[in-house]
């Protein structure tokens, strides 16, 4: 196993102005385990009740993601009502129902402990805490919260930045946790706090990476058409998490890599309702969108300019070096 | 002359987290032409009342932009007055009196005439139209416009899309002008019009420049503490097209360049009080910033990582190649 995601499987219903669908396959665990399992051989904790379909639990199996850490529990399983309006760029809850979710305490496979890369997806942070305690400290954990956390369990949130690698936030969360409304200000009292890496996450306008003393900014991929953002974040972090496995210690910079194959595989999952953005792709349409990314920030060297300062001549500062 | 520039000489009052000013130089044409003269040779047309400090024109005219088309008119300068709070993403204007731009026609020197680059920044469309009446068609025209002219005088507005090459607007403009929410069909609907090309400004989150069939994504420089958003776009637009000048017609591409040497620009801007943060800048800081701005986005290929396929061996789609 190299990467283990504990988190949320869920049946949503969504309804935004493209559609809607009803107890559809959702999750921060499952959109993050199958955009991890394009990279590594990851395995899924979570739970989920007597009413989770067999056909569900094929969609992830048929991907290679392993379900030994997923629990079934008597009970209907975790269900997630929203809608999204306008511009999609924020989803209204309209109900949640915690279910079997209420009594859920994390326990680990022994396989899975070993694991070397750990997400901890957006859960109550003392389950959070708890998955820690049962693991060796791991190469690398990554851990997602949200702003009802934040709210509501900030101690406990807070006194697990020491005990990870990174966290992924977006920016309003990023501004909420710090109390800081520039997001480089935010990011760094974050990494005060014990982490070595922040990334934030500006939906449609891409995502800022901080690992120790650099940082990234990338684009997102521009969509003629956002049908349903549902998982984008986790999806995002599961195919960062993902890419990092893959990529390995060796990579000498993995963080923007990784980073923009989350971005990639995040705008497949918009571009559908639920999963099937992510249970439809094959690697050229991976490779082609990753390489349109790339083409959108290509930036070129610094020219080589001629600088004569301030001129009085009404000439400009910048010139053209002459051809000799 | 290689650039002219059309657009308002204010005094401004400006309030911020940061501090505040009175009677600042100020207005589009002011931001935009320092910004392009570090670039080109650079004109102003627009009008001053004869309030307007000595000391004001020596700035430009310090940094070599010519004020041939500068009139003096009795009475007072234009005169704004505005407040930014919380994150400084937007001005609260108190207060705008037209003074002597209420009953100006820009009139272009014969000298300015034959410019081969023209922004028409941001002032009612119908003295744009004025000036592009007074041309001959230019190598290329810049267009930039605001909410209030696109609510009150959207007609004339429109009518001037063919008329020019490129628009540069921010999101919330290019939504509202266009009554698309997805910034890509915003783009699609405004080139629909006759532009070829449009810059939508995305403040700390960048710019989205589209070029005929291409589309590049640009990050804002990150930065520590903005004190006066005030010119951020206006310092983009005159060193957008004041590097198009430079580059030249010879140039590949020239608009990602473009674009991040405005966005370099427009982050000294911020940084300080009116026109100050860019009547310090020297060679170095303009190219360290850029070349920060450049190591920001750096993606590297797509690795060479072979793909299975969906995988019913619990392991993942893409891997790495074994070494032979």
């Amino acid at each position: 196993m190299d990467v283990v995601i504990v988190g949320s499987v869920a049946l949503d219903d969504v309804r935004t102005p493209a559609g809607e669908v009803k107890n559809a396959l959702g999750g921060s665990a499952v959109y993050a385990s199958l955009a991890a399992g394009f990279f590594a051989r990851t395995g899924v904790v979570g739970v989920v009740g007597d009413d989770f379909p067999e056909a569900y639990r094929q969609v992830l199996v048929s991907r290679g993601i392993r379900l030994d850490g997923l629990e079934s529990a008597p009970g209907r399983t975790f269900h997630w009502s929203g809608t999204y309006e306008g511009d999609l760029s924020g989803a209204r809850t309209l109900d949640t129902q915690l279910n079997v979710f209420a009594r859920f305490t994390p326990k680990l496979p022994d396989a899975f402990r070993r694991a070397p890369y750990l997400f901890l997806a957006n859960i109550d942070p003392d389950l959070q805490a708890s998955v820690l305690d049962q693991v060796p400290r791991p190469r690398f954990t990554l851990l997602d919260t949200m702003n009802y956390w934040i709210q509501n369990k900030r101690g406990p949130l807070l006194s697990l930045l020491p005990r990870v690698d990174m966290l992924v936030v977006n920016d309003a969360e990023a501004r909420q946790l710090s109390g800081e409304s520039q997001l480089l200000q935010a990011a760094a009292w974050l990494k005060a706090r014990g982490l070595r890496g922040v990334v934030i996450k500006k939906g449609e306008h891409g995502a800022l990476v901080f690992w120790e003393d650099r940082l990234w900014s990338l684009p997102a991929v521009p969509l003629e058409e956002v049908r349903d953002p549902t998982g984008a974040g986790d999806t995002f972090a599961g195919g960062f998490i993902g890419a990092l496995a893959l990529l390995g210690r060796d990579a000498a910079d993995p963080w923007p890599m990784a980073a923009s194959l989350g971005t990639v595989l995040a705008s497949f999952t918009v571009e559908a309702f639920s999963v099937q953005g992510l249970t439809r792709l094959d690697e050229g349409r991976i490779r082609e969108r990753y390489t349109r990314l790339r083409d959108l920030t290509v930036m070129h060297e610094f020219p080589d300019w001629g600088w004569t300062g301030p001129t009085s001549d009404g000439g400009p500062s910048f010139r053209k070096k002459e051809r000799t």
